[in-house]
């Protein structure tokens, strides 16, 4: 049978004609004088019906559920059947050896494994669509935040993962033996995306980072992808939560527009970004939680895990959405690179985007003379020797620039609803977990 | 002056307008009377003419180049400014600190300095619009990459760079320090992008990937971008072919969108990817060249630099064409996931795609059945025990799959000429190489 291949959710429109599907055998169920077999393609379900006869010829009983096969048949228009069409008539042929069974079974709706299961097991569990559909929306949301950019005239980069001095602190880097020499796996590609703003003017870069974080949580990994964002000419850090608020929207749509299915499969509701995003600062967040809370933040600062979750709560009630900026941050606990508040210099132009009860993402306005840098580290009592070749960038000319990092993982799983961010990671990396 | 930045490609369209440019400044000209500055931003240059009292108002003198400024005036029609248009009755503002000099004059055609002082002092030097524009083609290759794969079905993945095994062979991995136990930077997504394939069925990375190379040659790096794509449901290694091709042609046919200027600065004549890429068998590629080369391969397990180059001139000469596929290379020199010929086993269903006189893609069909693995690394002679979480995959069921590697680095070097992989590379790293 050489009929081209359909895909599942091409068959109904096939009705009528001599089809081929293929795909994993998802579900076999075998009653008295019929068999039906469910294969599950890259698209969904296709049915296939064999009668007794039918069934023996196939070696039915040698097919165990994920086994690969191609089913070749009649396109038969069945409103009962996934997606209004089976195939009829079959004649099926495997395509792989008889498969083991997977640790639990991916044709029931929910999945009856807990997460370490399903992480050891990550090639097999992966395939039950509920598990699948978090990485096509976060396939989706790169798609969407690269669209974006690229339509403001943004330019990718690639930039090194290995580095001489960690990035942004000493702490929580990986160590590597590089030919001998000592070096790091590179925290963020902070310096290097600022650097390349003196070359592109808008950069971006979709990238893995590391962090040797020590502790075990349900939000930190060790591997994560990063999506990155630094752009040159700004007036503020205004310009760059704009920025940031087209591409949270153009994610969102993306999502809508490539993993519909997915989150329909996951009865998702997805946020609605307004053309404004809610705006507090921190020292008013503060306030507010003082007066509003119960509890008395003010000297902090940061903000808790709790004071975030509140905000969120506070912006839903007030304003009905799901976004919160919080800007000015305390100098204190941003990096050196930040830009002061010029009005109050012990405020920064740095914001976080807060969404479901916790930040989203970082970003703000950088320092961009070379002598504001010296002054900065020397504040901070810093030997400027390790930055010298980050410091170089700023002594060949640089425009005002600011820019943002979204973390993809704590994304995806904040529009999932994952309560376990490693549920949106492919293979992830922990303090335990190296393999698969 | 409050006018809305115009980018220096639009100046012309604005002619007649109150405008602002802004951008670094290129080019200083001062005669006696009248001063040109030339602004140089992400899409062109941009000429402002000063008299006099304008040039001293502007302090033109504190001006050295690279300095950032904006510039607010008239746009007019000009002809014999760049771009036809020029700012008059100019109102310079400073927006950096006065720049240090680069190491070679930016605003020349042509690059003064040697490729170490161009790599030492990257932030600066690739501001070159001769240097810059091998990454502008780099990031348009990328993007048609993904483009041709999204259209095809394709889903994008992030795969783990920190692995317990090194991927295909132990030597050249990086070795890193994971929470104290042994860990190596992966040197391929390899069995993740295989693994994926067993979820999604067409998958594709773009990221970095980590190789030890203790050689310092003009075409190997540590860390280089690999474009990467697997899917399932293949006949056999034809079906990769023709999706590489089409990968291809995506790529050349993006150059030309997204970076056509790029590619007229370095005065490039990309390659037309024909509808069918000519092909030769290594069998028959060996007896070409010993019937016409003047010496004889045959008995080597696989091609040496010189066939490469001379199997190019051969196409060049015989097909009018730039690409060769090269097929069926020997088992003995393919890894072992890779897949026989069925009718002559001692050759694989793998191939190279040549371009420009040297291997630019590696691709093939893969074993699938969990046996033939086994037997595979038994032939070796290697144990499977290292390889378990991989072997695992094919208990569970796959399809027939194949999928092949692009070097980002090395497509964009045989793009824009470069001699070096280094000139396309933003920040190399190799043996001696480990900053900026």
């Amino acid at each position: 049978m050489t009929t081209i291949r359909v895909l599942a959710s091409e068959l109904a429109a096939h009705a009528g004609e001599n089809v081929t599907v293929a795909g994993w055998l998802h579900r076999k169920r075998q009653l008295k004088s019929i068999t039906f077999l469910v294969v599950r393609d890259r698209t969904g379900l296709a049915q296939a019906v064999l009668c007794g006869d039918e069934a023996a010829a196939a070696c039915v009983a040698d097919l165990p559920e994920e086994t690969v096969i191609s089913i070749a048949g009649r396109a038969t228009a069945n409103p009962r059947a996934p997606g209004g069409a089976e195939v009829t008539e079959p004649l099926v042929t495997r395509l792989s050896e008889p498969a083991e069974p997977p640790p639990f079974d991916l044709y029931r709706p929910t999945v009856t494994a807990g997460l370490p299961t399903v992480l050891d097991h990550a090639p097999a569990t992966l395939r039950h669509p509920a598990l699948r559909a978090g990485f096509e929306i976060s396939a989706a949301s790169v798609a969407g935040f690269r669209a974006t950019l690229d339509a403001n005239g943004f330019t990718e980069v690639q930039t090194p993962k290995i580095v001489r001095a960690a990035t942004e602190s000493g702490a929580n880097v990986f160590a590597i033996d590089y030919f001998g020499q000592p070096a790091y796996l590179a925290q963020s590609p902070q310096f290097y995306k600022q650097a390349m703003v003196g070359v592109f003017e808008r950069v971006y870069e979709t990238g893995p980072v590391f962090r040797a974080e020590p502790h075990d949580t349900a939000r930190h990994l060790a591997q994560y992808a990063s999506l990155d964002a630094e752009f040159g000419f700004i007036t503020d850090e205004r310009d760059v939560m704009d920025m940031l608020r087209e591409v949270i929207a153009g994610m969102v749509a993306a999502v809508l527009a490539r993993a519909r299915d997915a989150t329909e499969r996951l009865k998702l509701t997805l946020p609605e970004v307004p053309a404004r995003i809610p705006e507090l600062h921190f020292a008013d967040a503060q306030r507010l939680i003082a007066a509003e809370a119960g509890r008395d933040p003010r000297g902090e600062p940061d903000l808790s895990p709790a004071d975030e979750r509140w905000l969120c709560e506070w912006v839903l009630r007030e304003h009905g959405g799901e976004f919160l900026f919080v800007t000015g941050y305390p100098m204190a606990k941003r990096p050196f690179y930040t830009h002061p508040d010029p009005d109050r210099p012990t405020y920064s132009r740095s914001f976080d985007l807060l969404f479901r009860g916790m930040e989203l993402v970082t970003g703000g306005q950088r320092l961009h003379n070379h002598g504001d840098y010296l002054a900065a580290l020397a504040a901070r009592g810093e030997d400027p020797g390790p930055y010298a070749g980050y410091l170089q960038v700023f002594s060949h000319g640089m425009p005002p620039h600011g820019g943002f990092a979204i973390g993809l993982e704590r994304w995806t799983a904040r529009l999932t609803g994952a309560s376990n961010i490693r549920e949106v990671t492919l293979f992830p990396r922990d303090l335990h977990r190296l393999a698969p």
